[in-house]
Order: C-alpha cells, then structure tokens, then sequence
C-alpha cells in the first residue's frame, strides 16, 4: 500500500491550465498537456470505451497503464473536481459525467463539504473539510490492500509532498512551454533528497519522471 | 554557423544560483547544477586539464564534448562575468583566472564598458554597451564559420530566445530541485513551436533536452 501521485505538467512546471472556463474545460492548454496520454491505447480504452484497439502502446501507455493499476481511493482538491469553476451550482458532479472513470471512493477536500454523491462504477464521492492527514487517513481505510493516488490540483499535491506523506510522485512532462497556469514545483527545495529520481522519455517526447521512496 | 544555447537548470528551471557570494562563487546549489557536467571526462581535462583519464565517458560527456565544440565567440551578460558580485572592484578580471577557458573572442554585455582584457590562452573580454542584436553582430564577425555562443545567465538567454535568434538550444536538467534562483523557462510560452524538442537521460539522471530549429 502506498501514497502515489501521477502529474502531467509542461516543461515550465505548470500542472494546471488558467484558459479553462466552465464551458471550456478542456481548454488549449490542458489539451496541449494531456495530448500523449489521451492518445495512449489504455485512455482510449479505460476513459474513452474504445475498444478498437486504437492508441499509443509504447512508454506513455506504460505509464498510463500504471495509473490505473492498484488504486484503492482517491484525494483531489475543490478545484479539480470543479467546485471553483461551479461554485453556486448545488448540483455540480464533476466533470466526468455520471460514469466517473474513478471506479473507487474519491475524497473531495472542500471547505463547503455536502452529501455525498454515488455514482455509477462505483466511484463514490465524499466531501470532507478536514486537514489533509484525516483525509489521507479516510482514504487508506477504504483502500484496504490498495494504493491512494493524491488526484491533484497541484496545491494539494504540494501540501502531501510537503508533509513528507507520498511514496512515489510519477510526473509526465510535457515538451512544451505554457508560460502560465499553477506550478507543480514551488517551494520543495530538496525534495529529491528522500527519492530515487529516474526519468526517460517517450516516443512523444513526453519525458516520464519518477520519484520513488 | 548557428547561434547556440547550453544551460544548466534544476527540475524547477532554475538556471542561476543565488547563494552565491564573492567569496563562495561556487555556492551550494551551483556546485549541485554542475555536478554531472563537471564530472566529466571532457571538463575534467579541459577545464581542470587533468588528462590522466578520469572522469565520466556516458550521455554526459557527449554533451560536454560538444559543448566545446566549433565555438568561435560568445555572448554573456554582465552577472555571468561577474559585475554584479564585483561592482566596484576595476580590476576584476572574471571568475576564470588568467588563462579562462573560452579560448575565443567573449563580448560581455555591460552597461559600464571598460577597454577589452586579452587574457592568456587566446580568451579576449570585450565589455560592450549594445542592443542584443549589435552583440550578436559583432560576435558573428569575429566567429567566421564557426558557432556563436549565448553564455548566459538566463535572463540574457531568454532576450535571445524571445527575439528568435537562437538555432539550438540545449538544456542540461539536473533532477533536482533547487527552489530558488533565476528561472529560465519564464515568459517563453510556445517556444517549442519553432523547434523540434528531444531529450535523453543520462546515466546521471540528467535529462539533456534539445531545441534544433
């Protein structure tokens, strides 16, 4: 069992883009970043439905396989599940429809915590306003034998890293330069110094960076 | 003949350290940027002149090796010359001793020129008070056929980047995070437009990225 975190970000260090509207969400940015992994064979599959056996199957889709194996729960922040973009719909479910590609408990930390919400596949929603221990806490209990994947945004991301509370941070970087959005990398002077780096790149040019206890 | 860029920058781009002093210019964190380059087997005899043989013969040196290679001037601001940490000090002659490893014609950008320094080893300093279009002029005149270097620091890259005269950029990442200094990526959305982008790891961790025009 372990605390996992998978990140895509542009070679300036952004994670997330600014140009998403409520409209928009997969905005020019964010397509730009997740472009090699959409195009994998596994999200073709997984997120996607297409069985046709279309998609990329080399080192990305290695990645994107991973991502997918062994998570027992999730944590995201208010943000990506799109309470800042939605904030006076009270009949917001995020943004993946109702058949969320979850499959498990996902712990949304908001200071505005509501019921929670089940959907179909399994994934259930929880909303919890409790520091990022007690929800790593309700996370592991529910995930049993499994790994928790910390979802993102890449605030939240950085407070886990920060306490010192990931076991492994997988960061798929993309080959370009957005020039804005939030960065993944601000203020974790040193954090190499408690993980093994290794990094290589894909057919993409997606460079996949690894940081294992 | 191309205009080329060799950087050194940590995982959160940054290119220059700040905890340098006078004193101390080869502080913490720059020791920690050029470590894997100084390791080499192409720095330690070029730069230390240690031809017994040691040092690292992987990715690393590939790069080391080129980056010396068909160099015929270069370009640097100020800060890398050391005007900054020197201001007042007439007779500073750079960081490099008297026989700097350049070996080519250096044109340092200033805003307070002083008469060139020929130095031992075939190394002249030209101090110039110009637009980075007269610099990059006056360097290709004197280079012939070979190669002009833009030195550093990052901001001085950068203005070249953003002004479109670099043919090959190349950025040697440390997998490390440094979480101070000066970034280099800032400002430089969609750079990667006008080049093809490839990177490879080293058996250093560090991941050598290329932008060829």
């Amino acid at each position: 069992m372990a605390i996992r975190v998978d990140l895509l970000i542009s070679l300036d260090g952004f994670a997330t883009a600014t140009d998403q509207t409520p409209d928009n969400p997969f905005s020019e940015d964010w397509s730009r970043l997740v472009d090699a992994y959409v195009a994998t064979k596994t999200f073709q599959e997984r997120v996607f439905k297409d069985t046709s056996g279309k998609g990329t199957t080399g080192i990305d889709n290695k990645y994107a396989k991973d991502y997918f194996e062994n998570i027992g729960a999730e944590i995201m922040g208010a943000g990506k599940f799109g309470f800042h973009d939605h904030p006076d719909d009270p009949n917001w479910r995020g943004w993946w429809g109702e058949e969320p590609p979850f499959h498990y408990p996902v712990f949304v930390l908001t200071h505005n915590p509501r019921p929670s919400m089940k959907m179909a596949g399994g994934t259930i929603f929880h909303f919890i306003n409790t520091s990022i221990d007690d929800a790593l806490q309700q996370a592991t209990d529910v995930a049993g034998q499994e790994d928790v994947r910390i979802g993102g945004g890449p605030t939240v991301v950085r407070e886990y890293l920060k306490a010192g509370l990931v076991d492994r941070l997988h960061v798929a970087v993309a080959p370009i330069l957005l020039g804005r959005g939030i960065r993944l990398w601000d203020d974790l002077r040193g954090l190499e110094k408690d993980y093994t780096v290794k990094s290589e790149t894909a057919e993409s040019g997606t460079i996949h960076l690894t940081f294992q206890r």
